[in-house]
């Protein structure tokens, strides 16, 4: 394992960022949350004047062997072809990029069918064909869950390298919302059929057979909450393998982490067990509708910044998000002081 | 008075709206209130691709006699003091304004005490010097809260001249919290001790003394919900009667209005008694931890697209929910549809 120590926050920037805060021309506290995210990345960046101008959005797609019963409205060969679409910059996640001024990685962590169109500008991560079918033993091997760990936090090292501030990892591939949920249920204890959601917009019958397939996959594979390795290797994606080491490998360059949706949670379930310090680190961009978001976000302690009834994926609602971070931090360092300003404090 | 008809909104372009909303690479509705913001847009400008290019945040300032009653955390002079810090860019609407590529427009409504410093920029629709003390008589006369109007819909002419497409109104004004509270207990019919809040931070003395006005007030002005003029003399301020009358001019247009926060949503009850398609035009920026705030837009039928525990006013919620809207309509404009992406539509 490539494994780098996360640091604790800064808590000399974060009462230096808090006095900050508290001299600017507002009431105290009247910022609410963009308060708190600002303190919050000053802690991670250990300065009082946190700076996120170098936005990464990583989007990590892989396939999934459980797709063969029936968990999804979409075919997989729709992972190919939105990788596809991501690298020609049509998709949601490249216009959301752009509108937040952000960058995009796109990630073959293991794509089963062939890309259509050019590949120029995709990160080469495959770990083959798509995961096994769950329900019929582990997605992976071990090895494989390693692996897949160990190269999210080479890509990490990567963009801490390229100077990055924030990175929201995003994911693509048909099937990823069963083995999320699969994961959720395991690790926060919960029931499947609580945090097991409709993803892109399966039927009664579908979500029946996607309880089914996440059920017998749990029972077959017998993962335990202790062991983070061995839930990824049971019931996990290769891309979800890829986002957790993405996460532990950011906070060990202090840099911070926007949540997405299921997909990316799920993710950040199985790295705070590997390192529960990372969730300091974490900033939930928004909650999805699927039911088992809310659930593993609560697990985490975390609070989301955006509600928009998103389901997307690909780093739709953190990207959404990273706007609301940047206002956070320009409010930060942009605005005038009560001193600065002339302007009279209150009363008391 | 200077009222122009407000059109409906334009049906064929929803519907072409929808149509395109459902053709893009994406499950059908997983964009959540994106879409929806996408398409209304579309039915108030007319056109299955709209545009938000133009944004506009227009700050109205104005000082409030009933802060004699000690209703509020900080003293009057903060008024005039902030107007300037707006005016030298350092308030916190100003960075956001940057942030999410607005212009900022700062009118003095009437504000009492002089402002310091240069006024360049500023527009002046003064009434006089703030409000009179509504616990002893009206606020404003009758021919007032006309003026009061008439100015907000000459002004959203004007932005309409300058091709504005989405205005959020924002506000300064201490104590006026306490007039929007009286306006939305009026207008809602709800008790005034739940739609009074602390509105900059006041402490528990201070809520008694603010819901003890709000009451004496109504009482001795007898306001009555079915005369919107008659509730913004009575109770109002020169800065809710201009931003009343701003949201209605700005329907009449066909330019979208972000609500901001609880004075801005007094406002808005007051413009939908007077006009009720008005609220057709509205996208609930945010909700303030005002409680009255939720009140308010739940009678308004609106729910907002941001929750972020702010309570600062000058527009700044709905400056940053202008952040939202500019991604949906990128996304509406700028996303492939599966057609053009070659990517399979769902099974079924």
């Amino acid at each position: 394992m490539n494994s780098v120590a996360i640091p604790a926050l800064d808590a000399a920037a974060i009462e230096a960022a808090t006095a900050r805060q508290d001299s600017l021309t507002k009431p105290q506290g009247s910022l609410g949350r963009l308060e708190e995210v600002a303190i919050q990345l000053a802690g991670i960046q250990a300065t009082a004047r946190p700076n996120v101008d170098a936005k990464w959005i990583v989007v990590a797609a892989a396939d999934h062997g459980v797709t063969a019963q029936g968990v999804s409205a979409f075919p997989a060969e729709v992972t190919p072809q939105m990788v596809a679409n991501f690298l020609g910059g049509g998709a949601a996640i490249n216009v959301l990029a752009k509108t937040v001024g952000a960058e995009v990685m796109i990630v073959d962590c293991g794509v089963a069918g062939e890309i259509p169109g050019p590949t120029a500008g995709l990160v080469n991560r495959s770990q083959g064909r798509g995961t096994a079918d769950f329900t019929t033993g582990p997605a992976m091997s071990l090895e494989q869950a390693d692996e897949a760990i160990d190269s999210g936090r080479q890509v990490a090292g990567d963009l801490a390298t390229m100077g990055a501030q924030l990175i929201a990892p995003g994911e693509m591939g048909i099937g990823n919302s069963t083995s999320a949920a699969a994961i959720t249920a395991v690790m926060t204890g919960r029931d499947v059929t609580t945090v097991a959601g409709r993803g892109t917009g399966i039927d009664d019958e579908g979500l029946s057979r996607k309880i089914d397939a996440i059920t017998r996959g749990v029972a077959k594979n017998q993962p335990s909450a202790d062991d983070p390795w061995g839930v990824l290797s049971a019931v996990g994606g290769f891309e979800i393998g890829f986002i957790a080491g993405l996460m532990l490998g950011a906070a060990s360059h202090r840099i911070a982490i926007v949540l997405d949706g299921y997909i990316a949670t799920s993710a950040a379930l199985l790295a705070s067990q590997i390192e529960p310090i990372v969730t300091a680190y974490m900033i939930a961009g928004h909650r999805s509708v699927e039911p088992g978001h809310g659930i593993a976000l609560e697990h985490l302690g975390l609070r989301p910044l955006l509600e928009l009834d998103m389901r997307l994926g690909e780093g739709s609602g953190a990207a959404l998000a990273m706007s609301v971070i940047a206002a956070a931090v320009n409010l930060h360092n942009g605005m005038a002081t009560f001193a600065e300003a002339s302007v009279s404090d209150r009363d008391s």
